[in-house]
């Protein structure tokens, strides 16, 4: 009996901790939807808030139909290393009065979660010209189809690509990726790049006059949204271990980890801001801080804090490179989506088969006989990890090309891709949401109705 | 010793439950401020800001010397089907060094949250004119008074509404409410609806002249706080199963359920809004995600996901007719308050009575011989927990008008109920908080002053 | 096998309860920096966001290196009284692979929060005319130095001051600051008034002319960070407790002083801003709710309710006091900084010498046979822990002197502590951070590009 009552409290302890986990990445939708507000035109505000509540909207919907059960639905007599294909419109995983660990209605909650934020990750690289249409799609593609897909591979123990494999592992190691640099950010931000791409620069942006009306019209809004984010991400990282009760000296390592790669990314680019313009530029540091949270994702779990050092620091120098060339290919990218997620999450990958430090991987695995690590420790087989990393990197960046170009580029010969010249120049507030965002001058007019009344 | 060790682990991790669930709740209160002042005139802002940071304080005085005396206050011994009558000024309570999980302190914590949610959704409907006075009189109302007294009919197990209480219970079943669609919202939402008829429109609302000057000043922080509200909700609904170690099956269920009613709602107001004006409105996409969450409050536990989806999009065509009504009423609610938590708010009550699926109805109460549940589900008696629904929504309503509308009426006739138009004209920030909540212009003043230095 | 299931439990809870308590924490850093930035001219608002952001990374970094070693690197071999001395880099903690409650990495997480809170305080203070060299040296020290060297005399089992002292307490009795009035905020609070006194006065500040100029910018930014404060505060106090595993009537009785502390300084500055002005100033009231929550963090968990109201009620006066006498002295303070956390933090402390009640500390260190307690119970050697505590703020407040003064008093030497008063003038964010915060006025721009387009 006192050993029923130790599983029934392990079980409710670990739903408890995907609840609070989840409802704080949750929070991550407002630091996207603040960041990108904060970086747009004012005219454009209002818009790009209602497309941040629309995605999870959209992507809560699909993942109830079909994300989970692409990503989740294996169990062993169902199981498939591409896709899941069981517990459609979660049945009859919600009819269930008991709990499972790998398949509880709290596991489709925190799992609902990454699929938001992995869709979310493109608004802010088409936002002011893509149409709500072409947005809503591209949300359905990347929360609904692949994501899901992409977490499958990764993380179901039946997938091709995972660490966590049965059984048949790549190269005899898997590719490891605890949080998601790959899974959540290199699949957003691969969408981001051909969104940008597909729906071309803003009305105006790469004329020849000053680019000074395409500055952000509120920063202070950018760096909340930064802040929601690094405290998000602190929850994110640490709650991919998904059971704290066999997994919490990882958890703390995640969190330091993460800590301190966010801290290296910003200090490093408030260094970079200065050596390379004349200020210390606010953007360069809040996007440090998140590169360096990008990428550590995929191995806050298993790497020494000196290596959470190195990723942070790293990955914003990608970040800042990455940001630099699509300015000069001419890619308008208004918050930097593309180099932050695609540039730092392709970072965390390949470092991480570097840093992977084994006794943490067996800590995390303990079943498996062999862990060859990263790099830096080399080990009986080095470069199976790092191999593996560099595979899930292309394998992920293709699919997302293959689902995502398609209805796109369709929209775009339909003319439903991209607002007119004209919209743009009114804002989208004004074209299609009713109104402008901001109200400030009315008393004129409230004098005005006082004297009628 | 090893049971007596996790009966302890058991209380810390109710404990731990409460706590956090509790400080996402109380974020919460962020969300309705900006929510409202977002919603307000420019010129109003601080002072919204400031009533919604008055009513945590006036709530948590209230709670602590009555309200939850009040709604849990009762023990075997003392037991009352109306109100609760001990623990008053938390009296044994605060000096007990033992935890009982129906009286500890963490769940007066919790509950004030509740209490305090409750009492700040009329703020926004007699927002801009209600005087101070009258905007803390309605607070001691709603949260000292009305959602004590109907907590208390409803989930105390002593009370004679609820569906836990222990012995002869409403038609032999009694109503459902589990997170207080009833309770918090159609509590919260009677006095937004009293007070908005009570207060009248402000001053020159509905003049001949255009109404442009009554828009929204910021829709930025109106979505802020909206993302704050849906967060918080996934908090709220999960958290009111109490004690998460024999509940953690139900929590799950309560926050897919929340989730696919907020999403619900949200995409069925995009295509509503678009059907019935020429554009997408944010403001109402916004409000049908929040009467979606609103809605699945009473069910949240007991519904299967399809039934949360039909909820979240029954609940916010209800709001959205509701709120056609009031402005053809021409009753002046600036947010949409008695629209939102009073329309789907009952919409939820109802609902729940065609939606709650017995089985997990004897989940949450296993010692119950019979579970009548929904109608959709026939049964051996269908319709008592229906009857029992509308009993609560009538007395809920009842019990509101009749403790907020003598005091309010009181104020209104000495003059104490609103500001003048005078005071109107010129904002409440200006007329009574010393001065303006932006300023933005101040550039020029230095200069000067650098020269007088 | 079950007894270890059950000490497996309990570290795992222990270990999420620091997790989600260390996050809410950091929420806090935003909850600072939208006060401060709301509180400065709009012409700095990047220049203060930036500089919030970099405090965490400059804390988080030290903390790694030598902050945690200093705070808690004692063992039983290798303790002192003053400041600890291993784990330097987190050696050979971050490797370690098992947990123990006072050495491992969540814990390092949960006081890293405390830290950066502890170190962003006196940012308000020296805002828009420190350098950023001279704020990024002042983080150093406070957050790198003076907070891990007093947490330790305060916190850690060896350090000299505190209550959990093993043996030899200071005055039998030794100082007790359960969450930090003394430890984290008259350590800020000090460094925020040393810090304004030596940078001066903004330019003009003190001018002939009209002060209007230096009214906050943004009040509803103010009034977000004070809500995001007090939701910090909730899980700042009560997760001071550490173990909830054995702490959990201690964490629900911090719960409900903390509210009631809050509650308290807030209606109190309500009234006496009415009383002293012709106005309800809004932020009189948000800096009383701080000031009582400020004033309660170090008895919250030893107090009677009805204490928690004295508290936060004197703490609230406290600051209004200092407030005035700061204005006086024309030391300028943008958002109060020095009296809320010095003012109201030594208040704290006091109060907690009358008010912390014996069987409550015996509750906390059930092994001490002695528990004097507050000068309101009397007991066998009354004024032994009020001497305690005026020792430990005496203490705290000479360290932080001695450690921030030379290095601020160098800079000013050498010419780099304050911008000049043209730098002020034009606005750190024009002069430094390359732009202003706010964009408004882009439409005529983007049609003339359009047409050039």
């Amino acid at each position: 009996a006192v050993a029923a009552g130790v599983a029934q409290l392990s079980d409710a302890l670990n739903t408890a901790f995907l609840l609070f986990a989840g409802t704080l990445i949750f929070q991550m939708e407002l630091g996207f939807a603040l960041l990108v507000t904060g970086a747009v035109r004012h005219k454009s505000a209002a818009s790009v808030m209602l497309l941040h509540i629309v995605t999870p909207c959209v992507v809560g919907l699909c993942y109830y139909m079909f994300g989970f059960a692409l990503g989740f639905g294996s169990v062993s007599d169902n199981n498939n290393p591409v896709v899941g294909s069981t517990f459609w419109v979660l049945t009859p995983l919600a009819a269930f009065d008991t709990f499972t660990s790998s398949h509880s209605l709290v596991l489709v909650w925190f799992q609902f979660t990454f699929a938001s934020v992995c869709a979310t990750i493109l608004l802010g690289a088409v936002s002011e010209r893509a149409t709500l249409l072409a947005s809503m799609v591209s949300i359905v593609i990347v929360g609904g189809l692949a994501f899901p897909v992409v977490s499958h591979w990764m993380w179901s123990e039946y997938g091709w690509l995972g660490y966590g494999k049965l059984t048949g592992r790549l190269f005899g190691s898997g590719a490891f990726d605890l949080a998601g640099s790959g899974v959540v950010h290199v699949t957003g931000g691969t969408s981001a790049l051909v969104g940008a791409i597909l729906v071309g620069p803003r009305t105006g942006r790469y004329g020849d006059s000053s680019q000074d009306s395409f500055t952000p019209h509120n920063v202070t809004l950018i760096c909340q949204g930064t802040f929601m984010l690094w405290a998000g991400f602190a929850a994110f990282n640490s709650a991919s271990v998904l059971t704290i009760t066999d997994n919490f000296v990882a958890a703390g390592r995640c969190l330091v980890n993460t800590l301190l790669a966010g801290c290296a990314g910003g200090l490093t680019m408030l260094l970079v801001s200065r050596l390379t313009s004349s200020h210390y530029s606010v953007l360069d540091v809040m996007n440090g801080v998140l590169a360096g949270l990008v990428g550590i994702c995929s191995s806050c779990s298993v790497v020494l804090p000196y290596s959470a050092l190195l990723t942070g620091t790293l990955c914003s120098l990608i970040f800042s490179g990455c940001e630099k060339a699509t300015a000069r290919l001419k890619i308008d990218d208004p918050v930097g989506a593309a180099p932050l997620h695609l540039g730092a999450g392709v970072g965390g990958m390949v470092i991480t088969g570097f840093t992977a430090y084994p006794p943490f991987l067996r800590d995390a695995f303990p079943g498996r006989d062999s862990h060859p690590g990263g790099l830096f420790y080399g080990g009986d087989s080095p470069g199976r990890l790092l191999g593996a990393q560099l595979v899930a990197v292309v394998s992920i960046i293709a699919v997302v090309v293959l689902l995502i170009v398609p209805p796109l580029f369709g929209l775009k010969l339909i003319g439903l891709l991209i607002y007119t010249d004209e919209e743009q120049l009114m804002g989208a507030d004004e074209a299609f949401h009713g109104g402008a965002a901001y109200n400030f001058n009315t008393e004129e007019t409230s004098a005005d109705m006082l004297t009628t009344w």
